[in-house]
């Protein structure tokens, strides 16, 4: 059996603790560098007791220590801000690295929405082109050629499967209407007012209503197929984060008006057919069927030419570790499920 | 201090159960009669240990049975289909006994459109008309001069504080979108598959996704609204109701284009200014801050002319026992408020 | 209707917000002042969003800050080791100013145990003797004729409520075990590792075992009333406080074998008879049925001499808000239950 | 690799759902029949959509029909007195066929104990020596060299775990006390009112207090170990099971007082050190460390000769099928581990 050895940048916060958890199970991928700033020269399962047993050995070593020998890519699950200056360190002494960020440095590909969107400014801008934007089901061929991939957002990850079949064949326009509702685990693993268990566990509530920063990620990616496939239209997209008591997933629910008549159902089912981690569903999705998975479920239903769309699945998964495994397999030419293919539970 | 005598019919489901909670403080109404066909016989505070030491003595008795004498109004907290034929038969026998449903029986005034909903026939199809639509911010006037109140839908109660001020002003226009999730509550006392708590407790789901059955009721209301108002234009609602995995609560994201060049948080302020039981909120209304009472918090988001407009309710308060008794208190001649005057709490 | 003004330490944290909340409805107590330092000067309404509509005008002040003239009695709010320095400059400045504190700071009579306790020295140790300690049930009469109030823990509360009857006949002996689960709000407004929503949603575990900070002050009670009852037998106390997955509520089990042949529930009907806030249940209690109310729920259950009593209260308002008031009721001579007779919920 | 056929019974309960998620990635076991009454004929994909892409084709069966060519064992996820008397119809047919037991049926040895226990007789009491006990960690070699396996109870799990090291060693005495809180899984995939969302999500609350059916089990099996290790002191079991709002993990706390000076956090890690599947943990186990796999971590708290053990299992793996599979591991020479050794998550 090929062994690839990788390193995980971040590896202490949730997206790290999810690529440890998933990498445990690889086949191919072996984590031998594990970067913890707080944490550092600290046994890893120590810090991380759920993962006792998996990593003996291993300690977190701080971002700037040498990486070990082998190392043929790395993960940055870092956050945003930090990978892009972390990236130029580490293309710098290591070229050959093959890179995954899963955070937003990489994803925007002009500098003034960048700038506008994470309110700094992004000291390798021309950088960005050189990242293959991570939805594996879009852009599998990008992907697999590339050296750097840019790991979606989790919002827009759920968002763009939701999209994408009717991006690809020119049928978005005019308002396009998204309510996301998230889990608490999207926002990290530092305790905050947001996830307060007192005020969360029984709490709904929407913020950063119409200006949530992944809305140009969606749009930039949802303009790209619509151009790449059969043409473009005017839309705007309205997008509603809502924050929801539970800890993993985001549920989608896209509304479209056609601008044609078109089975959308059919359309949806033909895209997603030999998607392996795409699931057709006859009545809705549910957040318990995907949680833990590397699936998004996906149900369509129409009336006239009212489109709602409802997609779900596990943040810290398919919208961040899993997806990330999903590319990474691709980029060393392994199968695409490789470690990912596990069903999900229903309580 | 006047005393008003009441009955509760179905008082052991949840509507009923809120009733005798919040009745249990009110100065002027006293619950003489607590009905229900299961626990016929059996003390009320057995059958529901949270209300031990409020209602000694009372038993629960069957629908059947004869009211005590000087009961002066009754609260239907019946299902949809039981409560139009007890109507029926309470009106027979007691005249003068004002009512307030809480069912949709008596909500739609088109016999045609109750039998598309409800999948059933309606018995009295004419009765409709007597009943005022119970949302008291809209219709105020007409439930002080009724004796019959169809008091409205969770859902609904919802949706159209967040619309109703725009539908007031001819603002509805093409599509509008409802984004709404209810917790488990909203199902009622029975168990059932919804509601198990293994695949509840972290889940998150869409159900009669474009087919809620408060569609019809919302559309019928914000029709008259804009009748009565300053006219109306087309619009189509889009409803999506999603399953929370939280208990008490109905979380309303709205969508509107409108039509015309409008300050909409400067419109809701001043329209919702006097109501005592809806607040404006600056940033977004939380779940939290309004379980447990009669208050509709809310706030304004808009970006040109689109317009996204939140709500936050107890759907078994504002959406049903506590909306009934503030429309029984207007019926009575009292403070609107009485016996509902009482914050939330954050934790 | 008499009105006395009353000052909030610490409001903003959540023995203080729940205090604002029960007040809001006291037909006596006025809040005129209430203190916070990180919110020195701001609208409470505005911190606060679940209280607007009912603190109009009222802003936070520094606690350093006079109060405001004609305020009779105050609730210091405030963390263990900041009581009891501020309880020095208030009763400096307001001789006749009534205090309940909700601390631990005066609830140790013995200033070796509080030193061993929470690990500091108490500044006013001789102080801690003109405390009455304000478990209503069991002290009636001393927090009647007291000036100053040491408010019972949480934990504590509803560790006395299962052993007191047990302690007062002379029937605790030996090993005295309690297992304890407290809901997050526990643990206070601030957000810390231990509430973060995705770690504590799902999740039980157990903390300080066998050196929880409330043992001593139960032992401490039940010690006195062994001696003002029937006498006193050796016993341990053996506790171990565990965290569970919800908002608010301490559920207690406490396991006694008897010295002698006693028909425990027979022993507690007698004893808590007259309690207008202790009922007990035939069944075992509920956390949700008393959930936001000042009631303890109690059952006794039995076999042979080995006896098992649970015990359920919200550990902020039975646990805390609700029993401070409780007390300032008595100390005021009013009726102990005033603001704070309501029901509990069932959903 | 060697593939070996199975059916699981009951496979559309909790325990047969856990079954198939687990056994979807097991090297050598592969599932050829899932029987259920209900769902006769119906895909299994469609039934349990958490498990679409990963048995397809697979249909359930009903019981009673005849099982596929080859299969060499079957689980019974089957309720108490079902799974007798289907163990004696299948038995009868396949004399060859290996079978673990989820239910109670075969784990009481005495016919007298299990007519008290499950208030029901025994029709083949005679079969229950047949059984061996699964508790993997203290029944390895009995389980390897048997054709019939009663897997234990979930808190019989918990339990056991937490006192076989003292049993082993004679050192339980006098009263030991067993406070132990379960998820809402634990009650199976039947809605009913103690699993009903609006109830159960912020409650907690005890049943069965003192006459648990695990109870007859825990001390069976603990007096077993005594007898076969250092001998046997007399001890009562005091059993008091809650309900949490959780929907996984059984949460354990033994108290102890050792009848002798014995250092039990070294007796327990030399006990456990080469157990693959316990975990000893500096702090306390958490629930979340351990949902979803199939360890047990175990902490171990003394104070002079009382002892506190801790305990965290998942009730549906290493309560349920998890030790299942582990179980037929054995049973067919296989690593114990194998399609089991998968790490925690921790949101």
């Amino acid at each position: 059996v090929k062994r690839i050895d990788l390193a995980i940048f971040g590896a202490a916060g949730y997206g790290g603790q999810e690529l440890l958890r998933l990498l445990s199970a690889h086949p191919h991928f072996r984590v031998t560098a594990a970067t913890s700033t707080r944490h550092d020269g600290r046994p890893v399962e120590e810090i991380l007791p759920q993962l006792a047993g998996f990593y003996p050995g291993l300690r977190f070593q701080h971002p700037d220590q040498a990486l070990p020998e082998g190392c043929a890519a790395a993960f940055l699950a870092t956050p945003h801000g930090v990978s892009h200056r972390l990236f130029a360190t580490l293309h710098a002494r290591h070229p050959d690295l093959d890179l995954v960020d899963l955070s937003g440095d990489f994803r925007l590909k002009d500098p003034d929405t960048f700038y506008a969107v994470y309110g700094a400014e992004h000291h390798f801008p021309e950088r960005a082109r050189d990242f293959a934007y991570g939805l594996t089901e879009t852009n599998r061929a990008l992907v697999r050629d590339a050296s750097f991939v840019a790991n979606p957002g989790c919002f827009a990850t759920g968002a763009l499967l939701a999209l994408a079949p009717l991006a690809e064949h020119g049928l978005l326009a005019g308002d396009v209407v998204l309510a996301q509702t998230t889990g608490s685990s999207g926002s990290g693993a530092e305790p905050q007012a947001g996830t307060h268990h007192p005020e969360r566990a029984q709490d709904m509530r929407a913020y950063k209503v119409l200006v949530h920063q992944h809305q140009p990620e969606i749009a930039q990616e949802l303009t790209r197929l619509g151009m790449a496939g059969m043409g473009m239209q005017e839309f705007e997209l309205v997008m509603v984060p809502q924050s929801g008591p539970f800890v993993r997933g985001i549920f989608t629910v896209a509304h479209v008006r056609l601008p044609a008549d078109v089975d959308a159902a059919e359309l949806y089912a033909r895209r997603y057919a030999d998607e392996p981690f795409v699931r057709m569903r006859a009545g809705t999705p549910a957040l318990r069927h995907v949680v833990r998975t590397n699936f998004c479920d996906v149900s369509v239903h129409q009336r006239g030419r009212r489109v709602v769309v409802l997609t779900a699945i596990d943040n810290l998964v398919k919208g961040m570790a899993g997806q990330a495994i999903q590319n990474l397999n691709l980029l060393f030419g392994l199968e695409e499920t490789t470690g990912l293919w596990a069903p999900g539970a229903n309580p």
